[in-house]
């Protein structure tokens, strides 16, 4: 057996990409942080993994050609057999042969999933997801992501494409563009909702802090609003609670669905709000779920929080390399 | 090896059950009906449970005694490892272990599980859902139940009572009681709009057939005015089509969620209505489904029918009393 290499895990999000060494022993030994700038089209996106990877490395005192292999999590609906991201809007990526082409370039081989498969897969096997078998992971910030762990493994589905809460309806009868859940509950949603209402002239302290520039309002401006220290802001906290409160009912249906014991919340609007946020989620689920038996649900939230994708990827590839 | 024997299975449902002896060719040998009447409490419908298997033994030449084991299907939340009804709203049952009673009463060996994961189990093996390794199964009726069988085998979940999509959220912003799916897609709840809109004087052909006793309406009757032939009425396929519009998006946000090939419909509504419900639930669940990949999800009819839940529980049992 050769010795124990250590692996890279990246996290490709439509914003940021994040690089970690993952050690053997499951330390994070080296990391690196880059934009991901998806308006320039793929060839600047792979130019700036490459060096994310290199710098990881560098800080790792690892050379890239000792890694064992290397793990991406990229967001939208994934290939994880092909290794081709089919379809993901963030990125404005179709049918990317993304483990391929990362492979040749690099010369390490290079494995693809959904980026909240692998953060929920780091959950389950390090983090708050440890020990349950069925678990349902909500990754919540510019969109929402999600990914299931059913009897004990990632749960891919026929198409290879499940966990896509974000993309499930939640209001029936509201036409399509506006119905789903991540159209209501995500950070960029929830930031609509409440410019809408502030331009209709409902007061929020939000305006005291950032004018009309409303672009700036991020996670962490709601967070600072949001039921915690003096700051409070109604107005915030009415439309991030009616957003809890919806995705407390499309969880608990899903609780309700797979019967499920287990549900981590992460994702940068989660780690943002925290555990005020959580604990109202859950109270919805546990309200929602049926039958009774199922109202035992925890809803926790994400315990590795930012580095969840990057444990998570680099563990698939890992796993999936032969552990090498 | 002992020689193989006969199985019963029984499909017990809110109003009716259904007993079928099923030889080892996997042939419907005897069959027996009973009505429910679940309001005369445990021990009556012990005993027609009892006689039912009397019955379709007596039609197959078979003798009790000589079944290899009995797989009954019970509507509402069960533990099929422990064979007790954890919660059956249609029987007002909390907590009986009908396994345990029937086998001490019987003498055979008595295996429970739910009634739609009985016939989405006999689909799978079957009928409509034959060769598909993820199927949601939705059956439609007085109520509606689900069931799921995923990697090629029934899915229970963490607390044995996954599938339950009739209880799952549809309107996540109207009060309990009535926001589920059961709530507004069932028969009941269809026929109740029905009602409630001719109460508002609204014109239908069904009450030139039932007067203004609207317990006669059943599953036949919605039948005979909805989309088919000449004694169509409008307002029969506006309510009808709404609930069918209303299941797809349900359904298709679970095809979305679970990335699933195949949807089973079936159930007394489902067998009512046939193929032009089948095919509108169809165009709605593709439309609704993400990604593009997940459209091209099949939506079909049950083809056991009536007999689904009684094959399927026979073959559970079978398959976990070893198939003697």
């Amino acid at each position: 057996m050769p010795p124990a290499k250590p692996f890279v895990g990246i996290d490709l999000g439509g914003t940021n990409i994040q690089f970690g060494v993952v050690s053997p022993e499951m330390k994070l030994i080296g990391e690196a942080k880059r934009k991901t700038k998806a308006e320039e089209k793929l060839d600047g996106v792979l130019g700036r993994i490459e060096a994310g990877i290199e710098e990881a490395c560098a800080e790792a005192g690892v050379e890239v050609s000792a890694l064992g292999g290397i793990g991406i999590g990229a967001p939208g609906a994934v290939d994880p057999i092909k290794g081709v991201v089919l379809e993901a809007v963030n990125l404005r990526w179709d049918d990317v042969p993304l483990a391929e082409i990362l492979t040749k370039r690099l010369k390490i081989k290079t494995f693809l999933d959904n980026d909240v498969n692998a953060a929920v897969y780091g959950e389950n096997r390090l983090g708050a997801g440890k020990n349950a078998k069925n678990i349902l992971g909500v990754w919540i910030g510019t969109g929402i992501g999600g990914g299931l762990i059913l009897n004990g493994e990632l749960y891919y589905g026929h198409y290879l494409t499940a966990g896509e809460i974000g993309h499930t309806v939640l209001f029936p009868n509201l036409p399509r563009g506006i119905r789903s859940l991540e159209q209501n509950c995500s950070r960029t949603s929830i930031v609509d909702r409440l410019v809408k209402l502030i331009r209709a002239n409902h007061k929020s302290k939000v305006t005291g802090e950032v004018g009309d520039e409303f672009e700036k309002i991020k996670s962490r401006t709601l967070a600072r609003y949001y039921r915690e220290g003096e700051k409070e802001d109604k107005l915030v906290i009415e439309v991030v609670d009616a957003a809890a409160d919806l995705l407390g009912q499309s969880i608990g249906s899903i609780v309700t669905l797979l019967s499920l014991p287990r549900v981590v919340l992460g994702g940068g609007l989660t780690e943002a709000l925290g555990p005020v946020f959580v604990e109202r989620v859950e109270r919805v689920v546990k309200e929602v779920a049926f039958p009774d038996a199922c109202k035992k649900v925890d809803v926790v939230e994400s315990s590795l929080e930012d580095n969840a994708g990057v444990f998570g990827a680099a563990m698939i590839a890992m796993e999936r390399g032969g552990g090498k």
